[in-house]
């Protein structure tokens, strides 16, 4: 299958590229070439897109898109004036979500995840990054991962799967830090490993949640099973676990609104993405940006994902997460459209997607703009007109 | 026809009120009862709406929804560091929506506000306003509010249109404002009320628009045609322009991030409606908050709508205008519903509309959420299932 009248659009650190009257010749899942129409040098079925823009197919590179509840009564709770106490007499806060979470079924689990799965495929979301950390015992992590696993065969997307058993500390081991990292993170991790359904570790570094030195304990045994770390750190202090992260070559730090210049250094070094998740930001109403011009001067590849999750970002939109990754973080169109496709690919160690040449995956979005730059201006607008996932028209 | 399993939800300055296993009854284009369904009185053809939340449905009260071109070339050249004389020098800014407006033809205004509508139809809006304000000239001032018209023919929407020649002076004006006034806007709105295109004449009182002067001089000419007037004001400085619309008994004032105690006592006095526009604080990166809570203590409805726009507002979703209320402008989840419905009828001088009773107009929106706290907390979020317009459903 031949796609012609089209226009290529792709950027990563080198900027964007725009490539007017192209083609690209697709076969089976892969991409065999694609460039202007006038070198093209194959003959075949081909199809017309009518003069559209088509980009790499958009990857959601860091979400907890599976979760029991919502928090929607805390978050009425705190606009009528409650404070943290009462939000969390009246059972609020993460540990509700882990109650939600523990209480619901696989069925639920799942169905709760396809509306939101459903939401961000509509979007031209090709590929979707899914976390546990909502369980906080060993069978609900694993049942989580389990329903990110179906997510990807009930639906025409892409799931990779994120072991975060190390995102909050239980009600049940507040006195003993290490048997829950001993018990639960680590012996989970093994559990969930035998069975597939870990692609990456990860964990939530910070004053609240886990230290730099647990964080490490969990990364060398990430590392004795060969998988890949990643870390939620310097969202809400600087506690130097991206330098830490870097260090054990983690594929992503994400957050870093308080990463300050050793942590850029050590990312640059290491060759980690900065994922950056404006939804928290907003919501959170937070007035700290984190350190995208320095980043940027570092050479650090940049993500932007949505972060869904019930307490921080309840956001199904990568599109509105480019619009904000540009109006909130000053991050520019052509970076916006290179964080949810080339760098957010790179985020999850992926090398096969996020770029339209040969070899990669025939994973594209279609659309009805006339340049990327729309992609990032609108607010609260779809112009998809297609998604291709593997070489398969939607 | 009897809708039934349903749980209604309505807000206003009293607060929300939710009736659980309620019945609604509808003849013709009408509501002809509503409440508990153990007080249902009457016999008649029943459908079930499976236990859902049904809200009136959602009224936009501010867009300039009819314009041509977009600015994202704009957005992308600020965000790759271009100041605003380089812009201005590139032919951006407000006139380059007047230029595009202007040179596109009735066909293209209308394709591309059809487009746009489309994204609100989708999320339950059943009443949509829309302003003139990017022709400057009586020709194509009246070209968008036919456009305008013509939306609420193509799609299944109530349009209600808005005289908004006072927006920006053009340069072929900028010597002689009072002719200005003279040969566009007062002339133009008669042109315009003779052919039926007003429901409400709008101004943009600003140091970079009009004066209070000049505006109380356009409202004293509607006040003659019997038009209710309404005002952009307190957007970037507080020049009185609230407590002058006040006075001439506006039926909204909106923007108001400056308004003070005298506007807010203007207002209450006139039952002069707050529309609150956030995403325009948002895309302005505004630091300065709209007086919420002095707005709330003085009794004054506030109403919430999107500003759609291509420069300051390019936002096409009520619902995440709802979130941006909350979080942005710590409004209740409570307020938001009120805002886009019951208050946004006010706004628009409108009692027909914008609650669930005997007599009004049966447009209603049903909707997979258990709370209507729901439709403020989730972000990029779209849990609509079905739109009821005039008793028909979609
Ligand atoms: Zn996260
Ligand atoms: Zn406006």
């Amino acid at each position: 299958m031949i796609l012609t009248d089209l226009t290529l659009a792709e950027a990563d650190r080198s900027g964007l590229r725009l490539t007017a009257d192209a083609a690209i010749v697709l076969d089976g899942d892969r991409i065999a070439w694609a460039g202007p129409r006038a070198e093209l040098a194959q003959d075949g079925e081909t199809r017309s897109l009518g003069g559209r823009l088509v980009t790499p197919g958009l990857i959601d590179c860091h979400t907890h898109l599976v979760f029991g509840g919502d928090r929607a009564q805390e978050f009425d709770m705190r606009l009528n004036g409650a404070g943290y106490e009462e939000i969390a007499r009246a059972g609020g806060g993460i540990l509700s979500t882990v109650r939600a979470t523990r209480g619901a079924s696989d069925d639920e689990l799942l169905a709760a995840a396809l509306t939101r799965a459903d939401h961000l495929i509509r979007e031209g979301v090709t590929t979707l990054e899914i976390k546990s950390g909502y369980g906080l015992d060993v069978g609900t992590e694993l049942r989580m991962l389990r329903a990110a696993r179906a997510v990807g065969r009930e639906r025409q997307v892409r799931v990779v799967t994120t072991w975060l058993a190390a995102h909050a500390l239980p009600p049940e081991y507040k006195d003993d830090r290490a048997a829950y990292l001993d018990e639960v993170v680590i012996a989970g991790m093994d559990a969930a490993h035998a069975e597939g359904l870990i692609d990456a570790v990860d964990g939530f570094c910070e004053g609240i949640a886990f230290s730099v030195d647990e964080m490490a304990r969990v990364f060398d045994h990430a590392a004795g099973l060969g998988l890949p770390v990643k870390l939620h750190a310097e969202q809400l202090s600087d506690l130097g676990g991206t330098a830490m992260a870097a260090r054990h070559g983690a594929i992503s730090a994400d957050h870093l609104e308080w990463l300050g210049q050793d942590g850029i250094d050590a990312m640059a070094a290491a060759g980690t993405v900065a994922v950056m998740l404006p939804g928290a930001f907003y919501t959170l109403r937070e007035t700290k940006l984190p350190p995208i011009a320095d980043l940027r001067a570092a050479g650090v590849p940049m993500a932007l994902a949505t972060d869904c999750n019930p307490g921080t970002s309840p956001l199904t939109s990568l599109l509105l997460t480019m619009n904000m990754g540009a109006t909130l973080f000053r991050m520019t169109p052509a970076e916006c459209l290179a964080g949810v496709t080339a760098h957010a690919a790179t985020a999850l160690g992926l090398a096969d997607r996020g770029r339209i040449a040969p070899g990669m995956l025939a994973d594209l979005a279609v659309w009805d703009c006339a340049h990327p730059a729309e992609l990032s201006y609108r607010i609260g607008f779809n112009p998809l007109h297609a998604r291709i996932l593997g070489g398969d028209l939607d």
